[in-house]
């Protein structure tokens, strides 16, 4: 699978993007993952491609369980369709799955951590490995 | 305002660290805050203070936006109880107020520092300041 994320974001926080790292490197053995920050005023990046399900961190989405994410990945693996992209911190966009992490607002920043953490999480699901703390 | 929490987990990642020190020093000129981390198996520190409010952050607990936990913190405030303490990470115990923060399980280390920023975007709330990036 192929995980893109487009954060909307003026300032890259260093303990994000120290995290980031660190689960892009715990997730190389699964998948090809990688985020991209933008500014573009909350306007959806022009570089995605048409062929990637579209999903969006907001708060109107749907409340997923880690069980869930990792059944969804899977089945749209299954399905043909590997690549996903995410897109967190935009304006509300029509015609995308939208996921809500929390009820709470919350740093863009920290939410890309999350949905990292939720990816890596996800995988360990299908392969039935424990979570590596 | 004292804010104590209490993290049941044996390893600490490197980033929770680093943002949980970025959101210490935030949060100096509104309250006092301070993490302890425990290795004791799921069970509650003798060393909580019985005149603290009790809080444990957990699945089953409620989920609270960030407007419901500043109002939260500015009501203990103001009926006389300054003393806060937060359980991450441990067995369901009894008699404390449970808040959920998300559907999803997670890291202990990483729910550790979405409550320090959620305490910090209280204060920002309650204090009609922009959330400082």
């Amino acid at each position: 699978m192929i995980f893109k994320i487009f954060i909307n974001y003026s300032k890259k926080n260093t303990f994000a993007i120290d995290a980031i790292k660190e689960y892009e490197k715990r997730l190389s053995r699964y998948c090809k993952i990688k985020c991209t920050w933008v500014k573009n005023g909350g306007k959806l990046p022009k570089t995605i491609s048409t062929h990637s399900m579209l999903f969006q961190i907001t708060k109107t989405g749907e409340h997923l369980t880690s069980e869930d994410l990792a059944d969804k990945i899977n089945a749209l693996g299954i399905h043909g369709y590997p690549n996903l992209t995410f897109l967190i911190g935009f304006d509300e966009i029509l015609g995308c799955e939208k996921i809500c992490l929390s009820n709470m607002n919350m740093d863009p920043s920290l939410e890309t951590v999350i949905l990292y953490e939720q990816v890596y999480r996800a995988y360990r699901i299908l392969n039935n490995e424990p979570y590596h703390k």
